[in-house]
């Protein structure tokens, strides 16, 4: 059985969803970031970084959220959530991931984790400057070029479309409009239907 | 045939160095960041996001170092670069590359590139200041916990070692002793002797 590390409001979501979609059998333990237990002694031996997602599996313990989709794509196949054995359109879906977890995520985090990367209480407060503009930026690029319609990666439903509704989650808090992204409205819009994502929700807001 | 576009001194080394280990045939096309070429209109068709690496196929062009990684990896299977039909362990080498690229990576860009988060001087610079520390958290944890030895994955080498080399060769310009690295420093040393990556770092700085 697999075990999800999860915490509420975060990017965890995505594995969250994207597992429950898969059919896979699995168990979602619940890490309260307002606690502290991300840097407690007994998660940091469930991952080192002491953050979420980490998925705990027969094998051994995943953490990063592109390398976990991909790991639940090629685990459940059945449940087609990614061209897996197709080199060029597995990669076009990781590269849409890796973007929102290294250039997306990233400029989000610049909101509220200002201090990963300052110890200035002024210049962490000055990080949130910009990141409307840049959390708008990346929205553009993906409106023009990476969202093929209705999904992330055209009619079929993948592991990149529980990914960017987590972080299209975000945008009206880091201050941009979604109505300027009309197809990134419409999937956040379409996957909110979902019962995946409904039963999801619910579990990690009860 | 591939074509890589690459900019020397940038991440785009990695997937350089994987394609010559993958025995692909590719041409290498070099960006020229001091003219400004990587937000040419030209180049712009090729990646929107103005950033290299990115890599043209037959089926069209990925980018994002990481699905480059696994796309070379996932190609030519007969190179063995990664246990690509292994779900576990194909999702640790990507667990990998992606720390690299969206916290290591993240980590270093704020000492030259700290206008991607704020337009003020001040604050740019200031983004300097916690550079060293943040790398040497980071390599730390890769010391400690990430590299299996000898290679980044254990006895094989895999697409996480020429990503770890190229990160590794930005720590004395962060501020960071290598020599606090043992593991890190013996693998960069090790890299830096093979014929392929002799070659593509022949080419890059010719």
């Amino acid at each position: 059985m697999l075990t999800l590390y999860y915490a509420t409001g975060t990017c965890s979501l995505a594995s969250h969803i994207a597992l429950e979609d898969s059919g896979a059998i699995y168990e979602a333990k619940r890490v309260d970031f307002s606690r502290g237990e991300q840097n407690s002694p007994e998660y940091l031996l469930v991952n080192p970084k002491g953050r979420v997602p980490a998925l705990a599996t027969e094998y051994g313990i995943i953490s990063e959220t592109p390398a976990i989709l991909a790991f639940i794509a090629q685990s459940y196949p059945q449940s087609n959530l990614a061209a897996v054995n197709d080199p060029f359109q597995f990669a076009k879906a990781n590269a849409f991931n890796s973007y929102l977890s290294s250039t997306v995520h990233v400029a989000h985090a610049h909101r509220r984790r200002g201090a990963r990367w300052s110890d200035d209480p002024a210049v962490v407060q000055a990080l949130t400057i910009k990141v409307p503009k840049n959390m708008a930026d990346c929205f553009d690029l993906i409106e023009a070029s990476m969202i093929t319609g209705p999904w992330v990666m055209g009619p079929v439903y993948t592991i990149c479309d529980p990914y960017l509704f987590t972080i299209s989650s975000w945008l009206e808090a880091d201050g941009v409009d979604p109505k300027k992204f009309p197809k990134v409205l419409d999937h956040r819009n379409r996957m909110a239907e979902r019962p995946s994502v409904k039963k999801v929700l619910a579990r990690e807001h009860a």
